[in-house]
């Protein structure tokens, strides 16, 4: 179960993250020693993973995340089909071990290479490609209860902010109010031990789906009229931009509205910033914002916004495919807003992206829509 | 071709934006008078536009830049086959005109939005897809003779930078010291009316191919041990990052050395920051870094570094083929080093990434690596 992350203002820096660190290597040892235990007793050695998929993931109304569930499958030694990903394993988390001794972090793909070799004695490498890597990482940040970034392991870094706020990011503070047209780029590691926010003045954050509309959103000083923070993801937002959201929303008490294409894709990036993924279903308590809010782009916008048939985009089978699945999702169907919503999607006919919106005007975006659905509360949850 | 910017120095911002903004204006208002000129005088109405296509590509061997050569053609409004073309030109042009008016800048996205609408008393659309929106305006830049920029058109950002060095955008003064473990966004336009060089006491500019190399030399202080300026392009770099090497490069006479893949995609990145690309030949005078120089990985990394097998990853047929027409550019057939960069890989049968250095070691690449190569100025020009 994803831990929660060590409180900002307790402790020194330094100290938590030899806490943490620490906290890690234990666990590493502790599964070794298990390993090594059975093998001593004569026993065959295995290791126990929780299972991440749509069977073991659980909608935990109350909370309103997915969780992952209880169901563990074993990998065996003396097992033909699980040894090689037994051998992964154990690999992968003696490089961990590696990590956090030398106090550096790793990329994911630079994980494939430290853990590639050729088998002793066969010509067989220990990875295949990157996939398999990056999916053992992921079974031992389960079986851990340790986050990647807990691992010392990141991922390529996607998406930007500027706004009303500054922060610590590694010792350096950074006035996002001063961060020109360009901003800061999100890292993939957004932990308390890296980023701490020093001084926010931000009312809510204005997460937006891509990047050339944020541009446009900073261009007009969005962020300075409305005293909030600007972010955008680059499409679907990573864990580091996602947690970093979480994190203003949770620890600075900021709302966060999501403008977003009106579109199957769209409301799926809107589900996994709100509830969560199936694949990292185990991330959800540190990642999952529940009180998300989406502010736009609304099926009901081509008539209440007067928009012309140049900004209709035709649904294919597999959008109306998709807007049915996600219709489906518990989250979205026990709520009558979204069942509406995708309803006159679907009636519709035709998807809309936020860009669409430029049809009425360069700025009607940044100066008439949001604000006017933020004065009215007009959103979906 | 393309126009030199405004010295940065000379004249007050404002001032020279203003200018700049007038003297783009004063061209579409010079292209709409030609065609009304024409029409007026009963005469068929056509815009001339400079051609773009490797056949009008010109290897400039004394400036070592692709240049685009004079070859034009025209574009008739009584033309079947042209008249669609025109009248996106012409649509474009006028709202281009509307954003220099307007003081604002629009995505390529936005500019595909803004000019579509249906043709009236037809069924038929301005535009049937953003890449039509697209080409319609890179011939704009060449027959206006004004950069994408200056026609207030910005596309999607990418890459970051940080290092010794201090710069304003768009009147922030950011210090690239102190960007933390994310760093600044590089924006889509980087001109000087954006972007000016504050302090620099960097001594070169480190460019890597992809952001998470980037964040190991990051880590690792690189930029502070080498006093330097540390880049990165996400792949291919976009013309804002090629546009803000080449400013460090002639403006405040940096070295740019580039650290890439060995294998054909590397090679090609490398072409395009050192000599320009076909597609924006006219571009060149700024984007291109004739100086560029590409210090890693090569061929003779495999026996010179001790690499293992692990790193090895075959070239397949496409490879091949893209090495051999790598080997075969102008500027690369007339430079021994070069070919025998790509004889070897190709005799080897295999490529080679920046992160496979981790099997050496994970700092390997920053701590050994490129300080030995630039000491011993062991690179390819």
């Amino acid at each position: 179960m994803a831990k929660k992350p060590a409180d900002p203002k307790g402790g020194s820096l330094t100290t938590r993250i030899k806490e943490r660190d620490a906290r890690t290597r234990n666990r590493i040892v502790d599964l070794a020693d298990a390993v090594a235990e059975k093998a001593l007793a004569m026993r065959e050695p295995k290791i126990e993973i929780p299972i991440r998929a749509k069977s073991n993931t659980i909608w935990n109304k109350k909370q309103r995340v997915l969780q992952m569930g209880q169901a563990t499958s074993e990998r065996e030694l003396f097992n033909l089909n699980q040894a090689k990903q037994f051998m992964q394993t154990c690999l992968h988390a003696s490089s961990i071990k590696d990590l956090i001794g030398a106090e550096k972090t790793l990329s994911l793909r630079g994980m494939f290479y430290k853990g590639l070799h050729t088998v002793a004695g066969t010509k067989e490498k220990t990875f295949t490609d990157q996939d398999e890597s990056d999916g053992i990482l992921e079974d031992l940040e389960v079986s851990l209860g340790a986050l990647r970034e807990e691992l010392h392991i990141f991922a390529k870094k996607k998406g930007t902010m500027i706004g009303n706020i500054t922060i610590i990011d590694s010792g350096d503070e950074i006035d996002c109010r001063r961060m020109g047209s360009g901003g800061y780029a999100i890292p993939s590691i957004v932990e308390p031990d890296v980023i701490q926010f020093k001084k926010c003045d931000a009312k809510f954050v204005l997460h937006v789906e891509k990047d050339t509309v944020w541009g446009r959103f900073n261009e007009d000083k969005f962020w300075q009229k409305h005293n909030c923070i600007l972010t955008e993801g680059g499409g679907q937002p990573s864990r580091g931009v996602r947690r970093l959201l979480q994190r203003l929303n949770t620890e600075l008490n900021l709302p966060i509205y999501c403008l977003l294409d009106c579109d199957p894709w769209g409301h799926y990036i809107f589900s996994v910033i709100k509830q969560g993924s199936i694949s990292l279903a185990f991330e959800s308590n540190r990642l999952a914002i529940p009180e998300a809010k989406f502010i736009g782009v609304r099926s009901k916008d081509y008539k209440e916004c007067g928009l012309t048939d140049d900004v209709q985009i035709a649904l294919n089978d597999n959008d109306t495919k998709r807007a049915k699945e996600i219709a489906a999702y518990p989250w979205f169907a026990e709520h009558k807003g979204w069942q509406k919503e995708i309803d006159l999607m679907l009636k519709n006919g035709f998807k809309m992206e936020v860009e669409s919106l430029i049809t009425k005007d360069i700025s009607y975006v940044t100066e008439e829509y949001v604000p006017q659905r933020l004065k009215a509360k007009d959103w979906l949850e």
